[in-house]
């Protein structure tokens, strides 16, 4: 279809609302993913991530580039070891293999465009060890706990 | 930079607001252009355009697609020979070589995403008998009149 409208915040015409990854693969809590462009012309694939308040996505790192703008709602954002604000129309780059995760506020949902290339590795999880030194920055591990 | 905030509407931290294209190039009025990712680990770009109110993009096609969504504002679309309305967060995809032109409404601007493939053809014009093709259908004329 030519034209998909949007049909309420955070939904389109023929655009199927989808699990954001199978249940006990990975930890993360209330989200959910739709592919709003994903042709095989296209060397990317665009798609809207929203995390209801109080939600996270999965702690990962990949070789695969992230391009994120926020869409709607706010939240917090880890990248690296820095820690971001983000809200409507913010702009996010998560670079090559660094550890990332979203989160609503407590009381706001944050969806999120995000376009990454086709053809991409598999997302990696943090180890133990991973954790133990993302958790050595207090201002990072007060992050992930929530 | 990691992340680049969106500075008013339509305007980020860090990202130029670009000419649409060379003046006298092809026809337009009041359009520009921002580059919000473009990195060479992307096979994609996404660009920010804006259309003034009153203002449209050129009428063009090419082999690469356009796949589109709705920032901010309203105005109508041309895809091949059909016209669409469109307002914020409405998705578009143009398929190849296919004609298409942006309009803002005579009163709002028209802001829109374009995720493009970053290897792709150039933009062609359409010559006296494209004109006259698209011409025929009178909803098409009246559009292309403005």
């Amino acid at each position: 279809m030519t034209v998909r409208r949007q049909t309420g915040e955070g939904t389109w015409e023929d655009v199927k609302v989808l699990r954001y990854k199978a249940e006990g693969s990975a930890l993360f809590k209330d989200v959910t993913r739709q592919l709003l462009f994903g042709s095989a012309a296209l060397g990317c694939e665009l798609r809207y991530f929203e995390v209801q308040a109080g939600g996270f996505s999965t702690l990962e790192r990949h070789e695969h580039v992230h391009a994120v703008m926020v869409l709607r709602g706010r939240g917090r954002c880890l990248v690296g070891t820095q820690i971001f604000d983000v809200a409507a129309h913010d702009l996010v780059e998560v670079p090559p293999l660094t550890w990332h995760q979203f989160r609503a506020a407590a009381e706001a949902p944050l969806g999120f465009l995000c376009m990454v290339n086709a053809q991409r590795d598999r997302p990696q999880l943090p180890g133990e060890e991973d954790l133990a030194a993302l958790r050595r920055d207090p201002r990072v591990a007060a992050f992930l706990a929530g």
